[in-house]
């Protein structure tokens, strides 16, 4: 059965791992590619335009805005993130699963535009090991880290808002979940309308001919 | 995850292979339970009480069905089938995942007392290979045929009332598709409240501690 791609949006508890899933869902796995946001901050070393990011001025992103070439976008400590339309539906288009990693807000904007989008909920298997992945980054203060803490936990109240959950226990085993997950929703009859429409041709012709 | 059984509902068209896809499956993986119909027609030669159909008289059918003991029953060509509502339920409270091969109004009953369960629909790949299996069996006479295909497309209206649509091209590549639906349905938010409490619950532990 093939049919249009599906829009795959990501959230997740910072610290759950969600980067590393996305990208070892792709590498594992063929027909499926991954959005990659625009952003007016400016490049961190070793980070390429249009790999990590594509970086724009305030001017170009402002402009973006306004001609509704990006499908969502937000603000974020100064500086604007948001998602190009035009890969995202190219992509789609031509069959292949495009997936977005975005916080919840992005998500049900998302969901709005396309209600189709399936919307997945990336999660630690507890808090204490949530507060073990951040610590370990050894890159963040007490500080970052009891305010990631704090924003999992309103997080946390939003988890209904998605379709399905996933625990990243083990890398391997989630991302044969996920993709276990994004294959099942090929099968539902929405995504199949132009084979049950054949079908049902066929078989009236069936009852015709003998 | 660990979670309640799902009550998973299978039709599809006769001759679609229905019955050696739920055998299939229920070989091949484990955490699964075949409910058993409850039935007035008499035992064909080699079935036997309890693996293929409970046999009942009509008296005891009736009494079943005014005492609420089955799910859903129907009228078949004057025998009456239906669907013992205790081993379904004991099942999916010991966690399995119990499934009934049932075809489409009593598939629609099931899903108004149970909206959890989920609905799938075995299809051929096309009109024509459906057709060469009812007569590959060789028992059925062209009227018989004729009229199968008839109801089939009677059937086919009726897919969108269905979660997921797999279809039986190869056997071993469709026993996977379905427990990969099945699997999936397992992620969602609905089926892990007990989960998604204990995260919330220690999340915001965690911002207390320090």
């Amino acid at each position: 059965m093939r049919n249009e791609g599906i829009l795959i949006v990501v959230s997740g508890f910072s610290g759950a791992g969600k980067g590393t899933l996305m990208k070892r869902l792709v590498e594992a796995y063929d027909g499926y590619a991954l959005s990659i946001s625009a952003t007016t901050r400016k490049p961190r070393p070793g980070e390429e335009e249009g790999r990590e990011y594509f970086f724009l001025s305030r001017e170009q992103f402002e402009k973006r805005i306004a001609d509704h070439a990006l499908i969502e976008h937000a603000e974020y400590c100064g500086n604007y993130y948001g998602t190009p339309r035009d890969y995202v539906e190219k992509e789609l288009s031509e069959g292949r699963d495009v997936i977005l990693e975005i916080e919840i807000q992005g998500a049900l904007k998302i969901k709005e535009q396309y209600p189709d989008a399936l919307l997945l909920f990336v999660s630690t298997p507890d808090a204490a090991e949530l507060r073990r992945r951040l610590s370990g980054r050894g890159t963040e203060t007490q500080e970052v880290i009891q305010k990631r803490l704090c924003r999992a936990a309103k997080e946390a109240g939003g988890i209904e808002a998605y379709d399905y959950i996933v625990i990243n226990d083990d890398l391997e085993t989630c991302v044969k979940e996920l993709h276990g997950i994004i294959r099942a929703a090929h099968h539902a009859p929405g995504r199949n309308e132009a084979f049950i429409e054949k079908m049902r041709r066929e078989l009236e012709g069936k009852q015709i001919e003998n």
